[in-house]
């Protein structure tokens, strides 16, 4: 009782994503090559883990859909750990119906076509091709699937063109909302406390502010809360 | 003093390594596909990190040269943190002299061949090829290198022929000792507490006992002073 007196009043009592259900991805993923070498993207998890925190800081029922990441859970979120892109997508289906998508893990385009059951050894034939077949398209696959929540967010990490990259994205995937960002080596993103994103969406593109990604989650967050609030 | 003498109280104060340079790698290597992407091998770093822990209480004076690892830096201990395997034998090149060095570390064995400077965009022409190059081989390099430590100790991570695979290592590298350990994802080795080594040596294989990380670490200090000890 008395911490819920507190987060109302920290919180000002606004819960505007009670009764919601909320579903994040987040980190990347794992593709593996055999039993020791993984195809990887890099990705902390800072962000998507944070989005998670404040929607449940908001009032909602969230699941985050985590890949390998060092960092802690969020509290009052219900957690299911993946490590490759199609058990990513498997864990999203099984957590759908939801009323909102955020799909901000860094899930790998692309798995080696067969992966080895043992150590791949240095031998006398060289270096081995790696083969790949591309992954499954999870963002595409929930927002044109039949279980579509109401609003998805989709994200996009880009090192160059970034806006344009993500407008094309945002159609193409059928997404409500492209989180976009650069995260070019120099601008410190991955792994970072900051982020500076440009939210794409039907209207057009908002370019945010540089702030902490902790900021980042909350300002998402309350937009996803206004135009839910619009459309129920 | 109150922390020295109960040091004392605690280890005995023995400190077989006093006086001693120990050079230890530890953690995977990245290595760049472009900014967003990197193969990897999968390592915890938490072996390799407690043997330079344990070789600083046994009174080393110790350089840990660590990839990409989630685990906090060990006490009393000179970290030297890199990504890939190149920087890695850098660093370790100039880590170098030394009496002995313990190359705990999953390299990658392969590298891509040029990694691309933008993001690689998912396109018509289907998944990249993966054209990969040998990287540079630390333990070998250091073990026949100019200047070579008085004990180097190699790592063989395996799958399959564990004792086999680490007879011909021990050879082929010129190295005193290979730890070697059975890394297949039913074990439980990777990422865990617990470690299971064969020790091979110019005398024979030892088999050790299933124990924790931390215990293999003291074991394997303890037979580094009892070597050096000898050979001194």
């Amino acid at each position: 009782e008395i911490v819920a007196a507190a987060e109302g009043l920290l919180g000002g009592g606004s819960k505007p994503l009670a009764g919601r259900r909320v579903l994040v991805t987040s980190g990347p993923t794992h593709e593996p090559i055999d039993p020791v070498r993984v195809l990887a993207n890099r990705s902390s998890g800072r962000q998507g883990h944070a989005i998670a925190a404040a929607a449940a800081r908001a009032g909602a029922d969230v699941t985050l859909v985590s890949g390998p990441v060092a960092i802690a859970d969020p509290a009052g979120v219900a957690v299911v750990r993946v490590e490759t892109a199609r058990q990513m997508l498997a864990a999203v289906e099984a957590a759908l119906p939801a009323d909102v998508a955020v799909f901000a893990a860094a899930v790998a385009d692309w798995r080696v076509a067969e992966d080895a059951s043992q150590k791949i050894k240095k031998g006398a034939g060289g270096p081995p091709l790696l083969a790949l077949v591309e992954n499954p398209d999870i963002l595409a696959t929930v927002a044109r699937g039949a279980n579509r929540p109401t609003l998805v967010v989709g994200f996009a990490a880009e090192t160059e063109n970034v806006v344009e990259n993500a407008k094309a994205k945002l159609v193409r995937k059928a997404a409500d909302f492209i989180v976009a960002n650069d995260v070019s080596p120099a601008g410190g993103v991955m792994g970072g406390d900051d982020n500076t994103v440009h939210v794409v969406g039907p209207a057009g593109v908002e370019s945010w502010p540089a702030m902490s990604k902790a900021a980042v989650a909350e300002a998402l967050v309350a937009r996803i809360a206004e135009v839910l609030g619009g459309a129920s």
